[in-house]
């Protein structure tokens, strides 16, 4: 009797389980997420790219079957979209199976761009994703939507076998989220581009920032940025920033400095 | 014969250097520079505040003496003005020694702000100084300056003592260096603050954005800030950024994101 409900048991189990995943897509996101997937022993099928050198690439890199071929897709448990965000719609047309699992990895783009009959859901891992770059996936958060709650569990463990940080939540969320990241990472990137470019200016290395660059990341592990802020436009310290502005001559420079300086005076103005 | 060269020898070397210094200021750069001196076995004479709790707190915490009577200033090898950029020239006209060294520790006042008639200079920690952060004082770049060429060596070994990186710049430089660290480390860390924002109204903890923090200052270790740069406005992705501003409810926010996504675009726009 026992044996009859553990059999039972399996079958259902087995059934709720992603064993292998087919990845759509050869840019920095599929690059990575190949990599996770390889490392953590999961199966990946295929990987599918409209230009095939892109796919052959990451597929030779992991020994993993690849097509510039979409009508050639083969069938596997979960298929994720690691696209640009206006390819999504198009792709996700093309996947011919109803009892598999599509997922996109877009921080901004609704779980409803997927057309299909399929199990829909998203898997968002939240990290800037450059080639050339060794990341701890386990360190990575991904937070996963689906739009049947019998699914989400499923995705999770999925999710749960790459990440120690796998979090649910929904659309708007994520939306919210993706705009926060492009102030913490591109926006900061660029910020670092103007250091960079200032400091090579005046014929000093940009080595120079590095522990400066260091630091402010390390401070906000343990302080808030509310009271990790230093600098002339927290003292409203005009006449550098004054001066700072006489020394730009790039005009985007220049009206970035004045809007960030704004902001950050507006804030600290009752603090004076 | 040799005796006699040895002590002529040591008679000069020791009147060329730093053996005892005073700190004028206590504000978050002088905690942290008493810090550093303690911990080199520097020994510190006597720190001056115009209010004398502030002074109090440092002293107390590293046995120095303190002051808030400006006209009691001890003799010392060095005097270290850490106050603010308004107060430096001020405060250098009390200093009633001539056979002394006098330097400030601001990035953008040019040396001679100093006013009198001992020798001058300029001693430079590149960092952001909040109370409160444990740092690694030898891992702090220190930029030094003198007024005489024979004074540099002197200024060059006292910071050697504390930092493994001193370089001798001027001041055109070190004003260069000060306006690439307002970006690097005060506007980025606005950033942070707007990310914060961001996924708290969105009901996220911010913890969420630590690993993609931690990796993007990390990242520019190995590739340049040009390389490093992802996101919609390297993508000239219009329909992800005018989301993102519609999103946005803060007037300064949106100024800030327009402004810094226009000047990526234009640095990326012949890549696409």
């Amino acid at each position: 009797m026992c044996f009859f409900v553990n059999q039972w048991y399996l079958y259902i189990y087995t059934m709720n389980q992603i064993r292998t995943v087919s990845i759509i897509g050869a840019g920095n996101v599929a690059f990575h997420l190949a990599r996770a997937f390889v490392e953590n022993t999961i199966q990946v099928n295929q990987i599918y790219n409209r230009t095939l050198q892109q796919a052959q690439k990451i597929g030779e890199a992991h020994q993993i079957k690849y097509t510039d071929k979409i009508s050639e897709l083969v069938k596997s448990d979960l298929f994720v979209i690691a696209a640009s965000d206006s390819a999504i719609t198009e792709l996700s047309l093309h996947i011919p199976f109803d009892d598999v699992m599509v997922v996109h990895t877009s921080g901004s783009i609704p779980m409803n761009a997927l057309r299909g009959d399929y199990k829909k859901g998203v898997f968002y891992p939240l990290q800037t994703f450059s080639k050339g770059r060794n990341l701890e996936y386990d360190e990575i958060p991904i937070f996963i939507e689906t739009e049947k709650s019998e699914d989400e569990k499923i995705l999770f463990q999925f999710a749960d076998r790459i990440s120690n940080h796998v979090e649910i939540i929904n659309s708007e969320q994520r939306a919210q989220l993706h705009l926060a990241a492009v102030w913490v990472c591109n926006f900061v990137n660029h910020m670092y581009y103007i250091g960079e470019k200032l400091t090579t200016d005046a014929n000093l290395p940009f080595d120079y920032l590095k522990p400066l660059i260091e630091e402010t990341a390390a401070k906000i592990k343990s302080l808030s940025p509310y009271d990790a802020q230093t600098g002339p436009a927290k003292r409203a310290d005009h006449i550098v920033m004054q001066k700072h502005l006489e020394l730009l001559q790039n005009q985007n420079f220049k009206d970035m400095y004045e809007k960030i300086s704004k902001s950050i005076a507006e804030i600290y103005k009752n603090e004076l």
